[in-house]
């Protein structure tokens, strides 16, 4: 991927850090004729806005956003964009005047401020600057629009593990998600995690997690063999999320445990004349091409690297220090992941969709071959 | 990525199926002036080669390359890179004539095959095509020739766990991995992997595996903050490797269930001047930037699909069938996949050490900012 | 290259339509460390903008740019670059509420309407939306950061024939660019110019015009060989500017008339040590690659589309009509594209300036082969 | 452009050398179901083979092309395209073994010698190495397959001015274009070019040319606004061409000259409910974009470099010198550029057919909006 863009035909660039003025973005190669508004934008940013539980980090950001180009607006309120640049701007508002000489002179162990510096030899250290998660409201942003391309795809993500506690798949249900401020599918795991997340929290430590997202209504035939494949896309654009360090397909790692014949997703025509696979522990995709089946994408998030126990570090100046994180923080950041993991995956089909169609010159897919 | 493209500067493109006159690829933004022989080449392809134990495809190949272009002959024998296209083709030998009616009218399950013809509405179904493993020996000639690029910098890999047998990382040894045929780093596990693929082999099944390529001598400071991260760019191209299902880095998975106290990899002033880290569970990138530490990454290969045991599928023609695949093939595929992961990590590094002095003008990492 | 995006390392991606809330755009890839002023952009605006004088627009648009992302301030009220992504913003101001209901409805003669609508189905017909030559002020904008990566480069641009009048080179005086309204080097045709402009804009009419830019101080060795070719991205990236027709470099079109003894730039040796040419044909460019001349680029803009004169039409529906454009136009749109034409050619060059070091490594160029 | 691909879906990369083993190209993105010929392909390849009349090289090469992948026989004996990459390879077969020593030790002048030398330091002189127009002969071959994507256009070139002598419009008949070895339209400036180009070649010198492509049945709407605009990737594609110095779209430099009335090209409803344009100085694009106008590109070819007369030039090693070129060389390299300027702009036109629909999700043009 280049520096700050994403996709070959629905092309996401990013601009922004969390202390600047504004965040924002451009969506490239939208399909004209889409229509969308405002809320539906909104709605998803909402999702992910920081301050909604004390589980995230206590920043007061409107994360109001506004269209600059690329639309024109509807007779009945809404949008429809025209085929051209989809600019997305997102002012800064709480970009609160506190002191970070500590941290523009220490590096934060687990955080870039080592990297940056070294790459760059000059870094906006206010609030993360780039390397801010702020800068995943763009994401979920564009993945609005995106999933509007996706007529009749639905994409959910959930919360599946968070540092000790793992959910049970046998009580998942997407209804849950919405009770719960974790995204966690099962009731019974998530009160759980939050008499745990409430320890972690006090005690000014973090913790990772594992989320899941999970697209259904792909049609068949997206993706390619190779490089273009479906599921390098997916984990390029997943691992591109701040504080991901892992990405699985289906069955992902657990896979290397099975033998072909447990791995094999068996097929049977049914009774529409379609098949119906068996299993899926494909994840929805062979050979970088989806199948039909739902798309299984998991990822993990590393545990926030701001915590208030202090660490051991060494300055700009090369000399050791220690270096603790005061200010505001997400105790787990991995569950405001869950709904930038939805817009990444959104983003990425939306790119195969039309990459598909521009290659083959079809809308839909089929069941079998013409 | 593209479809049959990876890389931004140090460009790889491929080419070629199982079972037409040839596979091949061309290396596009090599630097000038690189040195290498066709025996450093022959040598990684040989490592990868089918048919050297039992444990792998009985295929024989003798996966000799020949470099058309780009190149100019040195006294000494060797080949010295002129900044032209490389193009590196491999003829296919053994494409043995077998009856290959059956996998042309059933969809193995597990396989690309069904994704192929919904996608393309044709398939070259002859050893799998362009989906066949053969197209890995092109990734790792053009992995040799970017280690040739990266000096200084060494590229190894292993394969850590296969069903299920794991390896005892307290008994890892580089040094081992030449002396098993499962590029296994620990001789005990080693051992009873030989026993453990014989049952498998015996019975015409297949297991899958994990393997870990480890990356010394990166400079800090490669890498980009977001889209352009160092782990995205790993991730899309290890996944890009046929039947793999997951990528990490570092602790990857695993750091869901640390605190943030845990993860913290903290530094300390060395007596050269230079940050020491004392952990990596970061595996050697933080913010998408190289850190200076070896880069750490692991994937995981599903069991090789094609099996002896019948599955239940369906025909082009959408009737029910039973499959299975006679012929030769690797029980663990994953084996033949640690030097393409090697490759596939030398030609990212590649790429992103030119993006790197590209955009900053540097030639080398310093400890410290400018 | 991509729909709004173009360069490879020094990539720029623009947005906006002509009424919207805003144009702007996002430079990525930028160098860090590199320093400028708001006022340095804005002067560059400057030269752009239209209602300078009654030859150009009487849309009155202060233009002036915020940057939103990729810099710091600077002691001394400047900024410099992070190197993180560089986010322009230039607010419209003066869109006029007139009545575009006819243009809405017709087709204007020479104008992109009828081709939006085919490949759209829809289009943003205020003020020709997209296709505005008001999105060429992000251009200037960018050019200008781009112009500071480039140092010791000098780019300068310079209208050299308007309609019928074409300028006398061996009264070519770079001084007089800033001394006439249309950045015409040569005194005594642009006092021809101004009657025969005026004559022009009084009947409601528009000329086209050839402009040339000409790069000195640009180092050998910047390009590749073919489809990467310095020409090759120049033509792009100046044909990609509204209603140029056509691009030329060094003799262009005129080489077609040369014996190649009249087209050899021969060579001598000069006291420096450093090759001299004896004459320039080339324009600064041999295979696709920089030979330290000096880069001489030539582009022709067509008339203005935008005529009082009525023109035979269709509209919208299939009906025959009449169509002339009343408001605020220029008389001819190539004055102000000599800004344009120098921004584009500094972001070519700055990104092949990256992309060079990137290859090869090289921050400098250097007389001899190494 | 990338350094030695170009295209966004429908991808070319090309590789060699002129005195390498071979040379060829991938192209990547093709649709499948493709049907083709080898005789298809080579029929066009013979239209650009050297040594035909005797104003082109007598070097003897066969230029018979080998399809490495990509493709399936059919059981007429055809060629139908799988959609995946299809490798391209033409072997060197007449690398005349002369004495190169010169022109490896003096810099050509007018020849990228100089040039690559500075940019790599290093350089294949053999035959001109990258730099040969040679490698034409991969474009011409693609071009060919691209056409076959374009099924209803019919895209034909020709030469339109030599040195001193340009054609007489009025006599334009394609018909004659196979009659002349010159590809020229009016068979009465062929007859006095023939005469021409004997003296040209007869002292040992060269001559350029202008060469015009017409693509008629192009449909409106492909394209894009601004830098994805067909004449800006026709403008780069056209000058990536070897000893290509110039483009224009339609009117190109002479709109320069034009009035906005004269310019204008007025419309009318024709009987069948499509629009017809009263004149076509567009060129066939307007804003980026077809208008279902015939597409009417020129462009300009320098004089061969390469000439008897002794010119002034500089060594390697920095001292003035002498050289003059023997050895074979197209007094007028503009006569073989025809077939290759054909062959680029079919593969531009196939490319922005598959983001066309891939965007829009559009297979046909339709006469007005939806």
């Amino acid at each position: 991927m280049s520096f700050n863009t994403f996709g070959h035909l629905f092309r996401v660039t990013t601009f922004g850090e969390s202390h600047g003025p504004a965040i924002g973005g451009v969506i490239d190669g939208c399909p004209p004729n889409i229509r969308f508004t405002l809320a539906d934008v909104q709605a998803a940013l909402d999702r992910r806005r920081p301050g909604q539980s004390r589980f995230t980090t206590q920043r007061r950001e409107p994360d109001e956003v506004k269209i600059l180009s690329g639309t024109l607006p509807t007779e009945d309120g809404g949008l429809i964009t025209t085929g051209t640049p989809i600019a997305l701007l997102i002012e800064n508002v709480d970009q609160r005047s506190k002191d970070y000489s500590e941290i523009a002179a220490s590096y934060r162990p687990g955080h870039a401020d080592y990297a940056y510096d070294v790459k760059y030899g000059i870094r906006d250290h206010r609030g993360g600057g780039r390397s801010s998660a702020r800068e995943t409201a763009v994401r979920v942003a564009a993945g609005a629009i995106a999933a509007k391309v996706l007529s009749g795809v639905t994409i959910r993500g959930a919360l599946v593990g968070m540092g000790e506690i793992d959910i049970d798949r046998d009580r998942w249900d997407w209804d849950e998600i919405g009770r719960n401020p974790f995204f966690c599918p099962d009731a019974e795991a998530a009160g759980r995690m939050e008499n745990y997340l409430d320890g972690i929290r006090k005690s000014g430590s973090s913790v990772g997690a594992v989320l899941e997202v999970v697209a259904e209504g792909i049609p068949a035939g997206l993706g390619a063999p190779l490089y273009g494949k479906l599921d390098a896309d997916l984990a390029a654009a997943l691992m591109s999320i701040n504080a991901v360090k892992g990405v699985e397909i289906g069955e992902g790692f657990a896979s290397a445990r099975l033998t072909g014949e447990q791995n094999a997703d068996e097929m049977r025509m049914g009774n529409d004349g379609k098949p119906i696979f068996l299993a899926n522990h494909a994840g929805g995709i062979l050979g970088g091409i989806s199948t039909g089946q739902p798309i299984v994408v998991r990822f993990a998030v590393k545990p926030t690297s701001s915590i208030l126990t202090p660490r051991q570090t060494v300055t700009r100046h090369g000399e050791n220090a220690e270096i603790f994180t005061k200010g505001r923080h997400d105790p787990c950041v991995g569950i405001r992941a869950v709904p930038v993991g939805e817009a990444m995956v959104a983003c990425v089909m939306a790119d195969h969709l039309l990459r598909h169609r521009g290659q083959t010159g079809d809308n839909t897919s089929w069941p079998f071959p013409r």
